[in-house]
């Protein structure tokens, strides 16, 4: 199977709310792509390119003030821009598989959902954004938020909302999740590491990512290790 | 005569290419301006609100290395989006006259006609980041860029573009000055700078700005000083 991108890599994205465990599922799907010797990224957004830490920080420092909505939409739309433009692209060119925590589905949950926006300009917006790029999958973890920020303490501006703006958040997140069925991996509540790091394991498998433990493994996706019989020299 | 953007204030647009000279005739207006005692406020794009600065250091500094051309414009949006938030509406609403350096013009000259993007994709992201408020009056300065920038060195990275791409941001200017000449004043070529100065006061006067010579005053918008008669005090 190949990627719905159009490119020769893979797109995987990891959306939900605060606290619900993306990171620590990135690092995981990250370490299982290295176990297989798959060529692959780890990425974010917020962030991931240099304009865009800058715009990230300067969206997180409490001293930039009250950054208006339709403002705030456009740093993000920005930051994707740059980040599609100078990361993820050249990354999925050469055949790799992009992992980025964060994508469209939060711009669109936290300023569309959660604000004042209007759900359909925050999309367009995003899309504009990213030229129309969509993740092959996107790992969607779904946490009721008061379980998810629990033990965890409001670090900056977003995590100081209110509980009503994660509820709407969260929902947010679902709603894009039923809209494209086949392209989301819904994990619901919280459950034991090892068993939710298998399931995403499992869907990069379905995906055609190599080495995950769907079919033959395919040579041209491998970075880093020597399939056997192969021969030859990988660049 | 009222404002055409549904406040109480007026308005008013530089825009032109670099080194036309549009500080110096926002100055002369303000000048003119504080003379007649009408309330102002001198503004600008990029920059302008706190957000605004930080964004036009972050574009402006050769640090931040290259910047794609979506991001770039997403991120003059979000200036555009914070600005007219935090400075132009609270002024219109009061009733002061707005005097910008630069708005939506510059926006879609340079990101639209100077460079790769879709010129109605730039314009359609401007208008949303502003909410669709329209200048009153837009004054126009088109000098030929060859003589424009002869005697002013190349001091960022915009200026350090070649000529053609200036060539394109004048062309980009003029075109939307055809598609609305009723709000505009283009200023064609080198003239003295008391000439244009007074096209621009008497075009001030035409909209109704009280105290520039086109009927009565109105006390209304007046502040700094007592109109003959009226007594009271101002706010």
């Amino acid at each position: 199977m190949t990627s719905t991108t159009g490119h020769p890599g893979w797109f995987v994205v990891f959306e939900g709310g605060d606290g619900v465990g993306k990171s620590t599922h990135v690092q995981l799907a990250a370490q299982a792509l290295s176990k297989a010797g798959v060529d692959h990224l780890v990425t974010r957004e917020p962030g991931g390119s240099r304009l865009g830490e800058r715009i990230r920080e300067l969206l997180l420092d409490p001293a930039t003030g009250f950054v208006a909505p339709r403002a705030e939409a456009l740093m993000y739309a920005a930051d994707k821009a740059q980040h599609l433009h100078d990361v993820v692209l050249p990354a999925l060119r050469r055949g790799a598989v992009v992992i980025c925590d964060r994508y469209l589905d939060s711009m669109i949950a936290y300023q569309g959902a959660g604000r004042v926006l209007d759900v359909d300009d925050i999309r367009g917006l995003g899309q504009w954004a990213t030229e129309g790029l969509r993740p092959d999958l996107t790992v969607l973890l779904d946490v009721d938020p008061r379980e998810a920020l629990a033990d965890k303490q409001a670090k900056d501006r977003l995590e100081a909302e209110d509980s009503a703006f994660h509820a709407r958040v969260r929902q947010g997140f679902l709603d894009l999740a039923a809209e494209d069925p086949q392209s989301y991996l819904v994990l619901a509540g919280r459950r034991p590491k090892e068993e939710t790091a298998a399931d995403i394991r499992a869907a990069l498998g379905r995906l055609g990512v190599p080495g995950l433990g769907c079919g033959p493994a395919d040579v041209s996706h491998q970075a880093g290790s020597i399939a056997p019989g192969a021969g030859g020299s990988e660049s």
